[in-house]
């Protein structure tokens, strides 16, 4: 099941993995220590680069999809996982309501929501699923290839709470980043638990936030481990909000890719690293209708926004404004890792704040800087074998896939603990609890 | 990996395990709701058996050996639940000594002393070993088959605390069931953390103290789930002190006998069951230099204890007096499970709340009624198949190994959850925190 990689066995990316490895025990304790004092986000996986000369996440998602992409072994684990999750939130939960999003209609995702539901049913759940849809007056049944059929059923809100006919959970889980905007059916619920909380969604979260926060922790982490903050620190440029149709818009973004651009040329040049730098442009909302636009010289910025204007014009979607608003630049991390010919990018899933398993996204189409996550984007997944969930001590560095998968654990865990810190940053609750 | 079973695949064990799938949700929701006011034993081990028309445990150890006979694809799931056990009780950890037992001749034992190190390590503590005995001065290697060789040292004691040298441990894990009493240097360690705590210890353990928690945990757990509780509950009758060399304490003992298998013949018949009822007779205490004794029929009791007697005279063993002292007599559960013609004993393995595996022991030659974890006793450990972990909900009763798995570890849970209960009565510090 684990698949061969071919990526750039030299360098520094081993002398991470090694640095990683002999490690073990200083890094468990150093996350130990830091949930003690923060609290990992419900759920959450993590996208990560592996350049084979640096390995960073790229992006860190809390109402994560796609759990019917990890193999079978790995479901004792989510469960466990699962199960301290619950014990320390409510443990009192009996019934539990899992909130979708839209892709109803997609069969993969219907898969996703199956493997959720049994997994928090195995856990010690009663689960059900209510619907955001307006549209929906009475249950549907969906089905579910290779599985039991899902029921669908219409929310029903009360004054306090939030439920389903005959069902009143304590708790509620989203599987719904929000980036619709937060429904007020799920708002002022004081007496429910509402997992993720709804300022993990995307009308509240920055990308900017995130990879703040990101880098603080990976220059406390890189001084654990006695190494280079940028081998796992993607460098980042917040620009605020931009109107991208004025010069003065464009301009501002030029110039913030220009300074991520020497930033990570100056770290190329240190490393002896013969790639061509390049740099990542996004809405800092997580709004996908524009971007990401991918660029190696500032200087090309005006003619790739152009051509979204032009699309956005044909498509209509101007009409939504994407091109004013709040943007990021982000370096661009290579991603180095193939199966055969196609690239292949790992994926990390978490639960509260144990590795539960992974799969790898694997795309023959598209080139190696590309976003693989994009809107339509589609891809095979590939497990990650489940004996990968441990270090092997003493394989050889760059040889061990599970070696490897440790080491992409790791990363993925900083980015879900950046996640935690931009919780707590944006929890609009956080001052009656100071 | 898993051995097909010949069982009774009729009566009223199909009926349990149908009971159990479908009550998942609920069952879970009741441990959890257990462990919110009960601490759960740092881990443990418990044997079971399926006597193919009821299901009991005969056995919670608390210092469990033989890790290493549990699958490498269960060490994922045997190091996530270290680490919520750890977070829980030590969270700022950072060394840990492991105490083994005086067994370290035995190559077995070294793998299991091995695996528990390895899980440990995973889990982010620099593990290192101190042994009780007094005649090692110096750190010693043990070579392990097919691994890395131990360093096993001599622990040194300071006025209140443990360690060894350039080694100052914050947690001390014993695996060490302290039959042979408990030593001075672990005594009044009052700084660091002792895992277990010494009253878990045999010097303290009483099977009887543990079978009548348990049984009041059945009686609750049979409640819930609307059956009668003797379907996982052996009938018991503690003996207190008696001393068999006389006639008085023989007459007890038989009176006791005569309980059991009264209580245990009237269920065979009420479920009629075909098989003749026995009870099992050992000390109380845990002493394992005399029994168990297997009876089918009250009068057989002098007969046995002269025979024990007599051995007893031969190899000295009188002059510790094993026939004075507390006894504890057991219904006796017979252990239908085979693979081919072989018994197959089924072990569950814990760690905190967790079950992480379990094996069968497998053993040829003795009968299905007798102890297969006495003094001598060898076996051929099977491990239980990973993906056993999760109930296959649907599955035709009887027919699953994942679902029998579920069941067997529903059963050790109660029994963990006994010697929970256990730990508490018998804590010496008890009442400073009333």
């Amino acid at each position: 099941m684990v698949p061969h990689l071919v990526t750039a066995l030299n360098g520094p990316i081993n002398e991470l993995e090694q640095r990683i490895l002999e490690s073990t025990p200083v890094i468990e304790r150093w996350f130990r220590l830091e949930w003690m004092e923060h609290t990992p986000p419900f759920y959450s996986s993590v996208d990560v680069r592996n350049a084979g000369f640096k390995l960073a996440p790229v992006d860190t998602c809390l109402f994560p999809g796609g759990w019917n992409n990890l193999s079978p072994e790995m479901l004792p684990l989510a469960v466990q996982a699962a199960m301290a999750a619950i014990e320390k939130i409510c443990p009192e939960a009996k019934n539990l309501l899992l909130v979708p999003s839209a892709q109803t209609h997609n069969t993969f995702y219907l898969s996703n929501l199956s493997r959720l539901a049994q997994i928090f049913n195995l856990a010690g759940l009663n689960v059900r699923l209510g619907s955001l849809s307006a549209d929906l007056k009475e249950p549907v049944q969906l089905e579910v290839p290779g599985g039991a059929p899902l029921t669908l059923e219409p929310l029903q809100r009360g004054k306090r709470r939030l439920g389903l006919k005959h069902f009143d959970p304590c708790t509620i889980l989203l599987n719904n980043d929000l980036s619709a905007g937060v429904p007020g059916i799920l708002e002022d619920l004081h007496e429910q638990y509402l997992l993720p909380p709804l300022h993990a969604g995307w009308p509240t979260r920055r990308h900017s936030t995130h990879f703040r926060l990101y880098e603080e922790l990976a220059k406390r982490f890189a001084k654990v481990l006695g190494m280079d903050h940028w081998l796992i620190n993607p460098a980042c440029a917040p620009c605020g909000e931009l109107d991208l149709t004025t010069p003065a818009g464009l301009a501002a973004l030029q110039a913030q890719v220009d300074v991520v651009l020497t930033k990570t040329r100056r770290k190329y040049k240190e490393y002896g690293i013969n790639e061509k730098a390049f740099a990542v442009i996004k809405r800092d909302d997580g709004r996908a209708d524009v971007g990401p636009w991918v660029v190696r010289d500032a200087k090309d910025v005006p003619a790739l926004v152009a051509a979204a204007q032009l699309a956005g014009q044909a498509t209509g979607a101007a009409a939504r404004q994407p091109l004013q608003g709040p943007f990021f630049v982000q370096e661009g991390v290579l991603n180095n890792e193939r199966i055969n010919d196609a690239v292949a990018e790992p994926v990390v899933y978490m639960m509260d704040r144990y590795v539960v398993g992974g799969f790898y996204r694997v795309h023959a189409d598209q080139a190696d800087h590309q976003g693989m996550n994009g809107p339509g984007a589609s891809f095979l997944p590939l497990a990650f074998d489940q004996s990968n969930h441990l270090p092997q001590l003493g394989a050889r560095p760059g040889a061990s896939g599970p070696n490897r998968f440790y080491m992409y654990g790791v990363i993925a865990r900083l980015g879900m603990l950046a996640a935690s810190y931009e919780l707590e940053a944006t929890d609009p609750d956080a001052e009656i609890y100071d």
